[in-house]
C-alpha cells in the first residue's frame, strides 16, 4: 500500500474510485444492518449495500473483520461527539452529561454493540473502549478530589461499572424491555448513585 | 428418541452405558475448557474429553449446541446452590447475601459466561437468566415496600442492571483487571447503592 501512490495513471483511478465507493456503500450498509439486526449476515449486508459476495469478499476477509471495522469508524465518529461535551464545573454534573451523551452514541447503534460483542475478540473491545475510558477517568478522578465520588473502591472498577451499565440499558432497549428515551436518564441516576460515597445521600 | 426404551436389550446397554460416558466427559471437558478459555474449540474440548471430533459431532451437532448444554447444566447447579441462600430478614441485607453467592457461582465458570454471550442467541440467554432473576425480583420488591430500594426505577431496570454489574465483575476477573477476592464485595457495595432511594445515605 505504501508505493500506491507511485503509481498512480488516469486509467488506474476509476477503478480504485469504484473499489472506495463500494468499500464505503458496504460499510454503510454493515453499520445500519448490524444496528437493526447483530446478527446479520454477510448476505445481508452486501444485499444491502448493493455488491455481490465476491466483491465484499474482496475488501473484508470475513465477517469478523467487516464488524471490526465498522466498530472502529462508528467509535471515531462517537469519540468526535464525546470530546464536544462540556466537562467543566462540577465533576458529578459533567459525569451525567457525559453519560447522557455517550448513551446516545452507544444508543443509535444499536444492535451493533451486540455483534461487536459476539464476534470480536475481547482484546479487540478492551482498546474500542480504551478512549472512552480515559475521558471517565479524568473525572472520576475529579469526582474523588471534590468527594463526590467515592474512593473506598478501584478506579478501574468504577470504569467497568458505568460500560457495564451503558451496555446493559443498550441490550434492554434493543430486546424492548425499555423505552430508548427512559434510558439516559436511568444510566446517569443508576451510576452516579452506585458512585455515591459511603454514609451520602444519593442524588 | 421416545421409542428407544422399547429397544432396552442386554447388548444394547453398554452402547448407551458409553455414549452416556462420552456425553458425561463431553460436557466436563466443555465446561473445564471454557471456563478458562472461552474460544476454546471443538477440537479443545474433543481432546481433553478423550473422543475423537466425529464422537463429538454425534452427540452435539455444533458448538453453539454444546455450549448451550453446558450452560444448562451450569444454570441447574448454580439454581440449587443459589436456593439455598437464607432470604429471610431484611431484604437489603438478604440480596447482599445473594449477590455475593450470584457472584460466586458466575465466578466459577468463569470464561463459560463470555463463551456463552458469545455462542448463544440473546433469547437463549435471557431464557437463562428468567429464574435468578425471579429470585433477585422477589427481594427488590420487599426492598421497596420496606424503603431500602429506590422506586423511581423499574424494577426490570434494577434486574437489568444488578446483572450487568454481575457479568462486568466476571469480565474484569477474567481478563486480570480485578482480583477475585475483591469481586463479591465491590458487586455487593456497587448495587446496593445503585438501589438506595435518592436522599438516603449509600450503605
Amino acid at each position: 500500500m505504501g508505493v500506491q501512490f507511485l503509481c498512480v495513471t488516469s486509467t488506474a483511478s476509476p477503478k480504485r474510485a469504484d473499489a472506495r465507493k463500494n468499500i464505503a456503500a458496504i460499510l454503510d450498509a454493515a453499520t445500519a444492518c448490524l444496528a437493526v439486526d447483530p446478527d446479520a449476515s454477510i448476505n445481508d449486508i452486501a444485499a444491502a449495500a448493493g455488491v455481490g459476495r465476491v466483491t465484499l469478499y474482496g475488501h473484508f476477509a470475513n465477517r469478523a473483520a467487516l464488524v471490526a471495522e465498522v466498530v472502529d469508524r462508528a467509535m471515531q465518529v462517537s469519540d468526535a461527539e464525546l470530546d464536544a461535551v462540556d466537562l467543566d464545573g462540577d465533576a458529578r454534573e459533567a459525569l451525567g452529561r457525559l453519560l447522557e451523551a455517550s448513551w446516545q452514541v452507544t444508543h443509535r447503534y444499536g444492535g451493533l454493540v451486540m455483534a461487536a460483542q459476539a464476534a470480536l475478540p475481547e482484546g479487540d473491545l478492551r482498546a474500542a473502549h480504551d478512549k472512552p475510558a480515559q475521558r471517565v477517568l479524568r473525572l472520576l478522578r475529579r469526582g474523588r478530589r471534590e468527594g463526590t465520588v467515592r474512593t473506598d473502591m478501584p478506579l478501574d472498577w468504577q470504569v467497568t461499572t458505568i460500560q457495564g451499565v451503558v451496555h446493559a440499558a443498550s441490550g434492554a432497549v434493543h430486546r424492548g424491555e425499555l423505552p430508548a428515551e427512559r434510558a439516559p436518564g436511568l444510566v446517569r441516576a443508576t451510576v452516579l448513585a452506585a458512585l455515591t460515597p459511603p454514609g451520602q445521600p444519593v442524588p
